[in-house]
């Protein structure tokens, strides 16, 4: 066993995932989650993503070796003042937050001297959320950044990175703000592109609902990467504003690039940007 | 026995299509294929899509009852100069082009009193293109729109409909300039930002090839969407120039709104923009 107690702070989809992992591979003598309510928790339950289950933060990280944090990116923030009072020396606290720079702040700053926090962001995630959606190998395969900082202690880091490996996951370590930069490009904005197309193809629709009744595959895909949970959106926003801005301009400029080229009737143009486009989905 | 001859102008994914859900269908007694090579046209014959295929445009379209052009826009405008005139009278042309309106107007300015010229398109397709892609179900359950104008011959219309429904697709008609502009909102559009975004992130990791390597689901389902034929897109581009060109900007502001709302940290304004897209999604 590599921790005799591990917390699970939001039983959802990756916090319930990483629950079932843990059991699978019999990572933890027991496995606790926190929930605000206790519905969710009675299904994480009977599902078998935990063992048992605390609604009072203080109890659910009481004696724990290894305390996970997966509510979206705000309540994280607002549940940190809470937990570390709470913690018992040698506790490592570790997270699965999609943006790294802004909470290993809060973190550090809070952590007293013998408890350690690693920052880890798993890319990992499905369609569905909610602890009826967790896996128990949804990261096997898939990539885990853990960030450290020149504060991070090594024994921590070691054990968070052995935890993430032992349930199937790679680990890429990387600065924070490198972090915070790459997912601006690879997931943020993504998502921000696909959340304003579905919402401008809505807004042209109030004047012809035939649209969307007739849409195909390439919308729908829009749809479906637009409908992912709108709080912890929300949330990645507020906490990686600058970075997501930053790449939203990017992507306008290569937008009005394309745009020229077919006011312009560019051919050459329009099909060298189609077969660039092309070469980036033979690469991966 | 709907019609005798078919001569089917470019045998790839869609027209190769055509050809297997006519032959499942017993919708000719002939299908006859035209291609520039051919190695596709051999294959073509391999699959069952064609029973036999000419390498002359005349002489492939020659006694034709109903003859479909599915090469890409660019090439249809050149090819019916060589098509109409050896047309038998009686003769239906039709077509599976992603834009309509100068097609039409080209089309019904070469058509001679007789011969009979109705705009249609598919609204299907598949990632993978050419002929070995083609499947004689792609057409079950999509819809295909046909474009009369006022000069439309009511008899192939009627004709031309029972041959798209015989074959499995739901007919819509449809005004060519409406849906010029309706394929810029739901196809033209989400196309345009997949391509432009993928050659966004492309470019930022010149600077950082971590990029693509730890990218997910989201952009991944994007490369996918922008790898669709080039020299498609290009025609499709420059045929339906104003309407996409229009339909950018519209996308491009609401872009902007969301780029506000992350700048000024608006939690609310940001919640509100994901919820909606969401509930688009659930429309569906």
């Amino acid at each position: 066993m590599s921790f005799k107690k591990i917390t699970i702070v939001g039983v959802g989809l990756i916090g319930g995932s990483v629950g079932l992992a843990c059991k699978k591979n019999g990572i933890a003598e027991s496995i606790t989650g926190f929930g605000r309510t206790s519905a969710h928790l009675e299904k994480a339950l009977e599902l078998g993503a935990i063992d048992s289950y605390e609604l009072e933060l203080s109890q659910a990280v009481n004696n724990a070796d290894l305390v996970l944090l997966s509510t979206p990116m705000g309540t994280i923030f607002e549940q940190l003042p809470h937990i570390i009072p709470h913690l018992k020396p040698g506790a490592v606290l570790t997270d699965v937050g999609s943006t790294k720079t802004r909470l290993i702040e809060a973190a550090e700053e809070l952590m007293p001297q013998g408890v350690y926090f690693v920052g880890g962001h798993p890319i990992a995630g499905r369609e569905s959320s909610g602890v009826e959606a967790a896996l128990a190998n949804l990261f096997c395969g898939a990539k885990t950044i853990l960030t450290p900082t020149t504060a991070t202690n090594n024994d921590a880091l070691v054990r968070v990175k052995a935890f993430w490996e032992q349930i199937g996951s790679q680990v890429v370590l990387m600065d924070a703000e490198q972090h915070d930069r790459t997912l601006a490009v690879i997931s943020h904005l993504p998502h921000m592109v696909a959340y304003a197309l579905v919402n401008a193809v809505a807004e042209l629709d109030n004047h012809d609902n035939q649209l969307i009744a007739l849409s195909a595959g390439g919308f729908r895909d829009f749809t479906r990467i637009a409908s992912s949970d709108a709080v912890m959106w929300r949330d990645i926003c507020l906490s990686n504003s600058q970075a997501i801005a930053g790449v939203i301009d990017r992507f306008q400029q290569v937008l009005d690039r394309l745009k020229q080229h077919i006011k312009s009737g560019d051919a050459q143009g329009l099909q060298k940007e189609f077969e660039a486009a092309r070469r980036v989905k033979q690469k991966l």
